[in-house]
């Protein structure tokens, strides 16, 4: 059993962190820390734990994380990581932070977005841990920058056709919506109650911070540089995430081509299903599992490629590709821990 | 005060139409009509109406609707209208079909979406009601086809700057999202509550039959053959449509054209509001109402244009154009009994 | 047209006192005040009332508050009436107050629940506005404190019955559900989405500030001192609240005594709906009404008596109520500005 | 690992079984059956499951039912069970149905709420399965009548203090709260989607047939004839029950001991959480869980007990009760499978 902490514990990433390493049989989760709820049990803030998660969250300690831990996840906001991973890799842990901090290879392209980097030698050495696209590098590296949510949702379907030369890069357009967990715990009008139910609507418009994220993946994989058109939607519920890509094939390219070219890429990933014509990718499908959902249509007019992919923003856009991450890093199965039955509703 | 008839008034649309003809100060709302429920109190199926809307159904009988009403509103199934307009008409009475049986102006572009049109030569009278664009026909009108909710939603953004030349029109998208009223009172899994909540998914994509509908004034407006890409999505919400469309402007147009070509075409048309850059449509701010509320941005790194129509599915989508349509063809005013405050949440 | 204005004109009540003064036909709204938001557009607030109310909010200031309205509404925090209720009585202007603070007849009782009044001899001047009860009182005050959502959904329901002598007092229970809305705009966990979906629970379970004002008016009722046992609880929906009631009959009470005992005390008040044996009170059915809809049973096996009251919180639960007060203040018909029929869905 | 079958696996309560059981660490999942999907995929119908539940509905058919499974459970609409059970039985199987034919000791309560029994004397052998009170004979049980949501989340509180003799229960009233989900996967108005948002309303007022499985248990409990009022209510979510109880404790009688009798009869009981006074059930604290919440207060006027028991309706309330029971017949530990950490939201 390696034992494993996770920095963050309380805010809705970090107590799915929680669910899902307490039931991991190959780990025994040690220590929870929280900045505003340190020497509080886990079931004061999350009372469906009461009895189950008998953990209390600690304040922040280095000494005490690396003595407990060999592996830790770090679930802060954006720039405390880049603060403490330093010390905790200099120690010798292997590190999967779910902020933004890690995820950029590209030093100005994070610091465009975010704010200047105050690691910027770790940023190089970190791993883009989209575990279906980098699980070699994931496997090997110390640091991995666990990707945004949209971003999971949106490069799974685009990244093989992109880099099996079948679209025109040029042409991307994703449409995604999310559940309001998104937001977050933190209180805000936009996650109000009354002001969420029976609502719709986009924010952000071209200007969400996963934009550049995604043009630096989407850039490799084209082999030359890509702007997504990127329009995040706020969804009147609590989890799940549903993009929907827009983009051209290129001249002559069939649909036999595409599901080909998914099916060859994703071939005994366990967490991708490429769905038959049947059927579409459903945000429900996908609650509290660590799948993707990939399905797509040409435009019977036009061929103008839809590609749709969903999953749970909480899990495989956060919390379970996290665990997945640990789980290639330490050598285990891939899905250890991750395969529960979803609830049927 | 103008007498007015509602056939199929126990639909959400037929019932969104009796609430607010009800509340109409120029008209009376004599009759409504029902196949499955004659003879029963409308507060029965609708209980919130009881005190308030005294009126029972009955079952269709053209004499008595033609003695008792100047109007007609068909809030039926598509097929059947086609079978009882041309009588309604003969009779002297001025028709508002909710149906698509009279959207089309190309009868074989119906047939290749439905059937076989049994009226063709009332399809040729008839005027598609899209109040903000075809204003002046449906003044004069007898047959009006009031639209569909998604083409409500993306032809008011999307017409006058086609219109006006601004944009490619070989590379329209169309994302729409509709509140599950959308699919009607009829039973169904789609519409099960505990498979609809915490679920979004794309249905019918590419191949939706507002297509069509889409695509014949599209095409007009940009005087030439126009294909839209269209998804239609399920929010897991009762009432509202956001339609999201992306384009790409023509070479060298700028944010200030598309503000002022929309501002130009809408000038002193009551129910478009065009919202200035600090804010986005939301389904809430349009829900009870007839507004649509457009927005847009370009995204500042390829200058696709990023469009955005939000509607009540059920009123500017179905009763509420309906309405006004009526108002044109009276020559009332416009915004007669479609005015009141909406519910603030 | 007599001039009105609301004080607090941004909070859910307020917002609906704008929502439903604004379309009533015999005043004019004039002046809207805001301590947060003076200066502000409603319709910033509220964007769904761009185009439809054209407000602006104010600071308050009582000069131009008197000089603007003769009948004013305050929606405010219960303290905060207190201090400015006087000095716009002494200028004779009208006042309905939607907080606690002109609830009470018996001071030690708000004192009690509330805090030390300020205004004390103005309490014993003031009538409770409980409008089907105190009708008479209310058409000649000059203060009304309006009543809470709980005590309206409970009291109309009980007060008939307690006063006719048909229950035993000292058996009284009321199990009170309430949406969302209740908790108001101010933000919490309690009120943010993820928390409160798929959330049900009790709160202030026996110990809710509504209690004391319940019990004053079922004691004066009862002509005996009476004591509600009062659960609330929180439904996971926006707006609507149902109470149910559990009391024992007096011996030999029958179902058709109840009825007629009910239906006597309100004959001839249109806001109260009396069901029939068919149908049970549903939120959704008062949604946007100032309706209450009241229905019972009689457990067949001990007789004992189950009462409905379902309203809408925010309506007949407090700015329609007070609406209707005003109607009676000024002499108005009390349904003015009160029945347009309400949204089906 | 002993086999298991469920037959009757795509209504909610069949899935859920298939949910759980297929996490079960001591027991295979050998067959599921179904009378409208024989031959389909089980992820046809939950396409959740894609990728975890490979199994396939098929017809049912006692020699290979029998042949493939020691343990059966029997998920069909009440009726159904008491025709093919005494066949199971008579073959050894041991048989859990979470119908209501073999919940009642005494034959002609039975009959009186549903219809005349054929297998009565299989009635006789049954046990109720309410665990934490009749855990003994379940052990040994062939037959285990698994109880009803509505009874598990109201019997749980009450029985120990009926049985400890510290409540007066001729005066027993149980207003209780359930998700849609209830009302199971079959189609009605009273759970589509539009019908359930923002509704909330009682149903089936003091005549739900879980009114006299109760009653039989209470009775017994208190060693004498009980009536308990019973009013069920419609929530606008998916899962999730709260009942809120209220008695009048026996003279003299403190909440202290109140809290130790339940603090007794739970000992050791991993499945009801006794909250303490700083808490109160909440059903989204048991979502997914198998625990039955339950807090109390006495109202300080009239010292009437509140009593409330939130329990999730699909887990608790029938699948995850029945895999409790299988544990206990099996000799297996009673938490087994049933311990996963649930969803934090």
């Amino acid at each position: 059993m390696t034992r494993v902490g996770v920095i963050g514990a309380t805010g809705y990433a970090g107590a799915e962190l929680v669910r899902i390493l307490w039931g991991h049989p190959d780990v025994e989760l040690t220590v929870i820390t929280s900045r505003q709820y340190a020497g509080v049990c886990f079931d004061a803030l999350y009372p469906a734990m009461a009895g189950v998660v008998p953990l209390t969250c600690e304040a922040y300690d280095p000494e005490r994380i690396c003595a407990q831990a060999e592996v830790v996840f770090t679930a802060l906001p954006h720039k405390l990581p880049m603060g403490i991973v330093p010390e905790l890799v200099a120690r010798g842990k292997k590190v999967i932070d779910l902020s933004a901090d890690f995820r950029f290879r590209e030093l100005a392209r994070y610091e465009a977005a975010y704010q200047p980097h105050s690691a910027p030698e770790l940023l190089a050495a970190a791993v883009y841990g989209l575990c279906e696209v980098n699980a070699e590098q994931i496997a090997a590296a110390r640091i991995v920058g666990n990707p945004g949510c949209y971003p999971t949702s949106i490069l799974l379907p685009l990244v093989p056709l992109l880099a099996g030369g079948l679209l025109d890069p040029q042409t991307l357009v994703a449409d995604a919506k999310s559940g309001v967990s998104g937001a977050g715990r933190g209180l805000s009008l936009t996650a109000h109650f009354c002001e969420v139910a029976e609502s719709f609507k986009a924010y952000k418009v071209a200007v969400h911070r996963h934009n550049p994220e995604m043009d630096e993946v989407l850039s490799r994989a084209a082999a030359q540089p890509v702007h997504l058109t990127f329009v995040p939607h706020l969804l009147p519920m609590s989890r799940g995430m549903l993009s929907t890509i827009y983009a051209l094939p290129r001249e002559g390219v069939q649909a036999g081509e595409i599901r080909a070219c998914l099916e060859d890429f994703y071939a005994g990933r366990p967490f991708v299903r490429l769905l038959d014509d049947s059927r579409l990718p459903d945000t429900r499908n996908v609650r509290g599992t660590n799948f993707c959902d990939i399905g797509f249509r040409l435009d019977p007019h036009n061929r103008r490629l839809i590609l749709m992919g969903a999953i749970d923003n909480l899990v495989k856009g956060a919390a379970g590709q996290a665990v997945q991450n640990m789980n290639l890093m330490l050598g285990l199965a891939e899905t250890a821990g991750l395969m529960a039955a979803p609830y049927p509703l």
